[in-house]
């Protein structure tokens, strides 16, 4: 790559900081020769950006090689990405649980931390759990609170470019709560938070069962299912962030409703209970009539609402996470009847982080936000 | 905005070019010190990169002005975009007609030719009217084929991004046409090739009813509907360019066709017989029974398929188009469902463009391509 010159100039130095950090993020470790000639800018140049890096504390020397001390008479001097310069935390705030994940600046998990939560919780007492569970995992992995550089956290509901869950009903006192603005107080850096099921469409792509593919749809099952798509490699909120709310759809001309539909006695269940579910999905394996009625009642609501989904989106990829219990059995009819109704059938498959999926996606846009301010080049695009 | 400097030489002229080019259309005419001050370039910079337009034959010196002359002793030189330089088609091809849209290189629609064809003709046959249709159209209006920069076509099916119908079961002999490359043998720019409800979209974005709104989704209604959505003010087409195909939705687990939705015998209706349905909608207009039940079944089906659009999608605004006749009366019940079932519901407009949608639509994507060639600056953006 051609060095841009000319222009703005503090413009220049981000830019050009920019793309050596990402070298040498790429790499173990890397000689001022090795940066010039991968970055294709001038010896001059990468010094000073390297140095700049070092007074930032992103870059520091390593130790000279011995064998390269040896050959050359003198050392080349070594750098490598400080990716312990800084940390990012990925929550987790879910109806029965909350969660944490700590990371380094290069997305690598140092620590984890989950509580029980009560359903019925109210948003303080569940906001208090959550403080508790960072508290002694930043203790437990020896982070100071100072060192965290974004906080990513992912929730059921709506959830506005501001933070504020604009509807919520999966949890007690969360429609209109400012969650964004309550989980700063607790942090120093940027906050961003995002719906649970984007989440986990974000972690499925990073490190799950969505890395090959860039055009997926993640369905987070439930008594009323929800969906994050990525279009393009990039997450599809929607125009008010509701995109993939596809719960309601079953609703529409039917008087059933998602806690009827899996119900072996004429009694709802809870929409949260997951005990009494797994419960019903194991009766349904070991043969029970009304259980085996009532689990292909749900898996054809589920189908019906993922195909929906695919019609509307056409992905590549459909990952199908939520329950950890009894989902497996859903793939193969969905499969056959994405083949019978989509034009284009995709292709299905299940979670591959389960229950870590929603916290790894909010750990992964804390990492996102850190990339965009530490690696951003859009500055340098012309503007018309 | 701030010529940019340095680097390689012909990429510079080609962003000084599309620089100056993109003020010039912005504009009547301009004198050399307005491009000067619009563009933030050097006055030697404009001067050549406008001598380099006037040779390429796109910019063209006005005659001067009079009062101009008078005050400064000698004419400042103006210079104006040549629109007339090239021209564009957008073409239709459709069950029951075939259709082409003329303009010149602002999009200026300067003519329009449209012929039946019969619902059953081969594929031969169709495009044999088309070009029939386009010729007729360019000997109208004067212009000569070479002039042609870009031409556009949409049509019912999915389409591939190499022009070829990866499956169109709405026309005998669609599935599996090199659209693209059969159009192609017609002329010799590029040609470009959409989805009919894509097409639609994209022109009701530009001059219909969602000029407002980069997030749309548009439902081209009809027995069996198909949508184009744009997010961001981009087309999504879908992995496999079948996204918004939500027909199939309303078969699952149903036994009824949308040719027996809507009839109010007991006879299915031809899925394209516009006639027939256009009656089915006026008795019912008129208190008829039957057919208020039938257009009652067919607007359930069209609210339910759109319902799962907007739950998917979350757009700010649903166009509705297609059959002239009887959608207005979808709109209302549309409302209240949407209103119901959705999280978030967007606005329901009636198309404004009618059945001049789909041509529009193409005629702008072959805009859209020319633009690109024009005024593109996206080489200047930074490489990672």
């Amino acid at each position: 790559m051609a060095g841009l010159t000319g222009g703005d100039p503090s413009l220049l130095r981000r830019i050009n900081s920019a793309v050596v950090l990402h070298a040498l993020r790429a790499t173990d470790c890397a000689t001022l020769t090795e940066i010039t000639r991968v970055t294709g800018l001038s010896r001059p140049t990468v010094e000073g950006v390297v140095e700049g890096l070092i007074e930032a504390g992103l870059v520091v020397e390593t130790a000279a090689d011995e064998g390269t001390a040896r050959r050359q008479g003198r050392p080349a001097r070594r750098f490598r990405f400080r990716a312990e310069a800084g940390h990012l935390l990925g929550l987790e705030i879910g109806p029965h649980r909350v969660a944490a994940l700590l990371s380094d600046l290069d997305g690598r998990v140092i620590g984890a931390q989950a509580k029980d939560v009560g359903v019925d919780a109210p948003a303080d007492e569940r906001l208090e759990r959550l403080r508790t569970a960072v508290a002694e995992l930043l203790r437990r992995a020896g982070v100071a609170r100072g060192s965290l550089r974004a906080v990513g956290a992912a929730t059921p509901g709506i959830v506005e470019a501001d933070g504020t869950v604009r509807l919520g009903t999966a949890l007690p006192g969360w429609t209109g709560l400012s969650l964004g603005e309550r989980l700063s107080r607790s942090f120093k850096c940027p906050v961003l938070v995002e719906n649970d099921a984007n989440a986990a469409a974000v972690a499925e792509h990073w490190k799950g069962a969505a890395t090959e593919s860039d055009d997926v749809v993640f369905v987070l099952a439930g008594l009323s299912p929800g969906a994050g798509a990525l279009i393009g490699g990039r997450l599809h909120r929607g125009y008010g962030g509701a995109a993939g709310e596809i719960g309601a759809l079953h609703l529409m001309g039917q008087d059933v409703t998602p806690e009827t539909l899996l119900s072996t006695t004429d009694e709802p269940l809870h929409p949260l209970d997951e005990q009494a579910v797994a419960q019903v999905f194991a009766e349904a394996r070991e043969g029970d009539r009304r259980a085996r009625a009532a689990v292909e009642r749900f898996t054809q609501r589920l189908v019906h609402d993922v195909t929906a989904l695919v019609l509307a989106l056409d992905p590549e990829l459909v990952v199908v996470g939520g329950w950890a219990a009894g989902l497996d059995g859903v793939l193969e009819p969905l499969r056959l009847e994405l083949a019978r109704y989509c034009l284009r059938p995709p292709r299905v498959a299940l979670s591959l982080l389960g229950e870590a999926a929603v916290a790894t996606g909010a750990l992964r846009l804390a990492l996102d936000h850190v990339e965009e301010q530490l690696f951003a080049v859009e500055g340098a695009t012309a503007r018309r």
